[in-house]
């Protein structure tokens, strides 16, 4: 799973069907270890994430192992809120 | 989710038979917190979306999570068509 | 999916008995935006491309999605030989 | 697979019911050929892993072929501890 | 799938049980047309390789399509021993 900070929301009207009530969040990807960030992409919302906030995200077909995007068009979901990291890098 | 912008089309003749009927667009990937363009790709566009629309892709196995395409031999969708996108990003 | 361009041929005697029969090309990726070469990699052949053909190809599970290459341990096929690309890259 | 370091821990009280009960650890990748280290990821432990450890990940849907973990929203699991490398580099 | 070179072995005697008596190899990516070598990662050899091989990868749930891996936790299998690869660039 990869951990990102929620930095945006994506609206769109005309979308496949099996993407509505979902809310799709922008997420940027960040390194624990020496915070470097990678590139965005978008998630869709699992657990009520708010802009501002760590989070968990999986990717490809494991974020749709839930029955409300088990069969949406949908390669990447928020499964939790971080409360807390801690890192222990080797010397 | 991965979003872009739909720069172009891709006509193939020769193709396997499940891609007929699809059309076949290029899509130049798009970091919307820092507009950085990444390497572009062809998505099967199921929403109807022209050149120079901003669009919401889906990867992997997610893009066959749809009737019309749940047996072909794609990996990549157009899914949505982005209206807005609105970015807050951390200071 | 990806295009790429097609530059060679790989033979494997031994070999896992689900790829017997099967053409193995090499094809190197190309953003068709810019003509940037990226990393090559080996697709199985399935419309009958030839050396120096540009062509399309699906990745992951989607390269299996079709009775000859379902069962195969395949992640890459060649699945349409490319006419025409047309781009439109916003100014 | 990928090799790499366990380097951490992450906590998240709000996540998916399907993660209750797995201990989630960052994991920094590592070349073991020239010891080079790549972005980190958090993976699901299976087999009892510490920080300072070298492990063994799964990635994708393999991570998810064991039954504690079939149904989880996981695409990155920690399937063994390393005990040994060898490396032999072709000059 | 991809091409690379099996460049040593790993042991782990803590490791998930579908692992057990499957020969796990360090394999370095290597990209035939220009001799550019990438990160190495770990596959499980399902066709007898050994130290100095060039071998043919498949990745992801691929890697999967056989009856020794079929529930393993495998996201890359080694499925070729290369005979010969003949490449030729277009100018």
């Amino acid at each position: 799973m990869i951990i990102g900070d929620v930095v945006g929301n994506v609206w769109a009207t005309r979308k496949n069907d099996s993407l509505t009530g979902l809310k799709l969040m922008i997420v940027k990807r960040l390194d624990v270890c020496d915070d470097k960030q990678y590139e965005s992409f978008v998630a869709a919302d699992l657990v009520g994430a708010g802009i501002g906030e760590r989070v968990l995200v999986a990717t490809g077909s494991a974020a749709r192992q839930y029955a409300d995007v088990a069969n949406a068009l949908v390669d990447a979901a928020i499964i939790g809120i971080i409360d807390q990291v801690e890192v222990k890098q080797q010397p």
